[in-house]
């Protein structure tokens, strides 16, 4: 089973990513550009079936090492 | 308008931070990950209300700046 997980930036902190691209974009004349926000996708691929157990699993791996829970926030989509 | 754009590495092509990742995850014991892939996720807000128009622009920005099309593929979600 393969479960997503999106790990983006929590509201207000700054993305300099975003900015980044955002300032290419303008520079491209993409000017109705009015911002960007840059998140990380993991695709996991787990050997499991039941989707309760992989969505628990996933859970304890963004809590332990994938998410800076600090300043990120994450979903997770089976 | 919010437009989303998956960016991932294409078949074939190594991906050194999946790889890092699933590592990680297995000496933390997640050993029923069979594998990690690591996309990136820009989600761009437009000025725009037509649909059609809204992916055509994000479609251009993506050949002429966002995406390695050489290594990388996408995908535009409105």
């Amino acid at each position: 089973m393969i479960v997503t997980v999106n790990i983006f930036l929590k509201q207000g902190v700054l993305d300099p990513q975003g900015k980044t691209i955002q300032n290419a974009l303008h520079s491209l004349n993409f000017n109705t550009v009015k911002d960007v926000k840059v998140a990380k996708q993991i695709k996991i691929d787990l050997d499991e079936t039941d989707k309760e157990k992989a969505k628990i699993l996933v859970q304890n791996m963004c809590e332990e090492i994938l998410v800076n829970t600090v300043i990120e926030d994450y979903e997770i989509l089976i």
